[in-house]
C-alpha cells in the first residue's frame, strides 16, 4: 500500500568524527521516503528550491519514490548544517534556513489522495494538521515532532497527536512532551494525550514501544506490555544524520506493506526501523539508503534477530 | 556448582526520589549473594566490624549463603552513603568510609576452597588477585571494577583483567578503561586486554556482551556477534543501588547452575541477570532480593523474552 509523506526535502551541511559534508541531500522526508521505498510505494510532499537538480530529484525517482508532490518554488531550499564533534548522540546545530520551506502550503495532488497511509515527518504541526485533514479516508497515520514544537507549539502539536495512530520520537522529547524523567510513566502520559501508541527511539540502544488498549482494538488481549527492539552495535558511526527518519521510514514502510496491522507486524516493523537506521549511518548524508537492496535488508535483519533472540 | 564471591558487606544511606535510608545492609558481595543464590550455593568472602548483628548475618544465612568466610574484626563496617536526588542513573556519593576494608586481607576457609565459580566483585584489584592466586582450581571466574581502579590502579587492575573469563562494568567504565566514546570498538580493546568476555550494562537500556575468540574455544564458532538483552521498562525504580552487582548475581549464578558454559547458557544468563537487577530496584536496599523466590523469576524471565522477541 502506497505511503504519503509530508516533511522537508533539503540540503544539510555535516560535520561528524569522521568527516565533513558541505552540501548532500537530506531533510525528513528524503530519508524517510528512500528508506521505506525497500518495501513499498511511497509519495511525497514537499517544497523545494531553484538549487534543488534535476539529479537531486532523480536520487528519489531511482528508487521509483513519486516525487509529483514536490512543489518547485522560487528560491532556495531548506538548509540545515550541524556538527556531532563533540556528540555523535546529538547534533549540534550551525545553521536552519528555512528559506522556501517558511511558506510553505503542502498541496496534495490527485494521484496521491488514495494513499492509505500518511506519515507527518517533523514539521510544523500546523502542517502535520492541514495535510491530515486533507487525507481523512487513510488508514493509519503516524508522525514525528521535535523539542521546538513541544517547547513552543504545543498546543498546535496536541491537536495532531490526538489523531495519530503512532507517534515516533526520541527519548529527550518523549521526557519533555510528558515532563516526566522516567520512561515508562512519560509514555502513559503521552498515550492519554492521543497517540494510539508511543515508538521511543533511543539512539544506540534500540527503541522501545509502548501500546495502549487503542491500538490494536481487535486483538483479544487489550494491554499490552512494552516491546524493545535491539541497535546494530556499530564500530563507527560515520554520519548519524537522518537515522530516526530512516528508523520510521523501515518501521512504516514495513507496516505499509503487510496485509493487517497486528501485534506481530508491529514488533517486527520496530526491527526493521533499527535496520534501516543502522544501515543510515554508515555512510554521510543518504548515501547508503540509495545503495541498499532487499537481501542486505533481509541479512540484517536476520542479524538483529540473532543478537536479541535466545535461541 | 558452587560461587565463592569476594567484595564488600557494608552499610548504605541512600536518598533517591522514592524516599531515604539511613543506614541498610548492602555492599557489592552483599547484593551479588543474594541474587545468585536463587540459582546455586553461594559462599562470600568479606570483611565485618562490631556494628554487624546476627540479624544482619542472619539475612544471607536466611538465603542459605555460607558466610564463614566474612571476618569480623574490631572496628566500624564499610559504610557508602549517596544520592540519586539528581539523576536516578548515577549516584552522587556523601560519603565513604573504608573502616575495617582498609586494612581487608580475604582468607579462604578450607571449606570454599573446592568452589568451581569465581566472582571478583569490585573491590581493590590487589584483592581480587590475591583472591584469584588463592583458586587456582576455579572452573570461571568473572569480575567487576569501577572508575577509581581504572584511574588511579590501572597496572594492577589490567593483571586482573588477563585472568577473567568475564567482565561485568557499566557503559562509562568500558568508555574509560578503553579510552574510546565507541561502544564497539572499546569492547574490542578491553577484550585485547585480557577478558575472555565483556558484558556491557546499560542501566535501564539492558545489557550487551562481547565475545571474544576464546570465550567458547569448543564451538566450532570461533567469532560471536555481540548479544543484547533488554532492562524491564519500569515506571519507579525505588532505589537503584546494587543493580550492577545483582545482575551479576543473576547472570553468574545462573551460569554456575549450567551443566555446561555455551552461547545458550550466556545468553540466558544475560537475561537472568537483567531479571534479577529489575528487582533489586524496586526496594530500598536488599529487601526485595531477600523475598523472591524462583516463581517469580522464571515469570519476570518469562517477561524479558515476550517484551524483547518477535515470536
Amino acid at each position: 500500500m502506497a505511503i504519503l509523506v509530508v516533511g522537508s526535502v533539503a540540503f544539510d551541511g555535516i560535520e561528524t568524527p569522521s568527516g565533513k559534508v558541505e552540501r548532500v541531500l537530506g531533510g525528513a522526508a528524503t530519508y524517510f521516503a528512500l528508506s521505506a521505498s525497500y518495501f513499498t510505494d511511497v509519495r511525497v510532499i514537499g517544497v523545494v528550491g531553484e538549487d534543488f537538480t534535476a539529479e537531486n530529484e532523480a536520487v528519489l525517482t531511482r528508487r521509483g519514490i513519486d516525487t509529483r508532490g514536490i512543489e518547485h518554488v522560487e528560491g532556495k531550499s531548506f538548509f540545515w548544517s550541524g556538527s556531532y564533534m563533540g556528540n555523535l548522540n546529538e547534533a549540534h546545530t550551525l545553521k536552519t534556513e528555512l528559506n522556501v520551506f517558511q511558506s510553505f502550503s503542502p498541496k496534495i495532488p490527485v494521484a496521491y489522495e488514495d494513499s492509505e497511509y500518511l506519515f507527518l515527518a517533523n514539521i510544523d504541526p500546523v502542517l502535520q494538521a492541514d495535510v491530515r485533514a486533507k487525507m481523512p479516508r487513510v488508514k493509519l497515520v503516524c508522525g514525528d515532532t521535535m523539542n521546538y514544537w513541544i517547547n513552543d507549539h504545543r498546543s498546535n502539536l496536541e491537536k495532531v497527536l490526538k489523531g495519530l495512530d503512532g507517534l515516533l520520537i526520541n527519548d529527550t522529547e518523549a521526557k519533555l512532551l510528558a515532563n516526566d524523567g522516567n520512561l515508562v510513566r512519560a509514555a502513559k502520559e503521552i498515550l492519554a494525550l492521543g497517540p494510539k501508541s508511543l515508538v521511543v527511539k533511543h539512539g544506540e540502544y534500540g527503541a522501545t514501544a509502548f501500546f495502549s488498549e487503542r491500538t490494536f482494538p481487535n486483538e483479544p488481549r487489550q494491554v499490552f506490555l512494552p516491546f524493545r527492539a535491539p541497535a546494530l552495535p556499530l564500530a563507527e558511526v560515520v554520519d548519524p544524520t537522518g537515522a530516526g527518519d530512516s528508523f520510521a521510514g523501515g518501521f512504516f514502510g514495513y507496516l505499509a506493506s503487510q496485509p493487517e496491522f497486528t501485534p506481530s507486524t508491529f514488533k517486527k516493523a520496530m526491527f526493521y526501523g533499527g535496520v534501516m537506521g543502522s544501515f543510515a549511518v554508515e555512510k554521510f548524508g543518504t548515501e547508503r539508503l540509495q545503495q541498499l537492496d532487499r537481501k542486505e535488508i533481509e541479512e540484517r535483519f536476520a542479524l538483529f534477530r540473532e543478537l536479541s533472540h535466545l535461541e
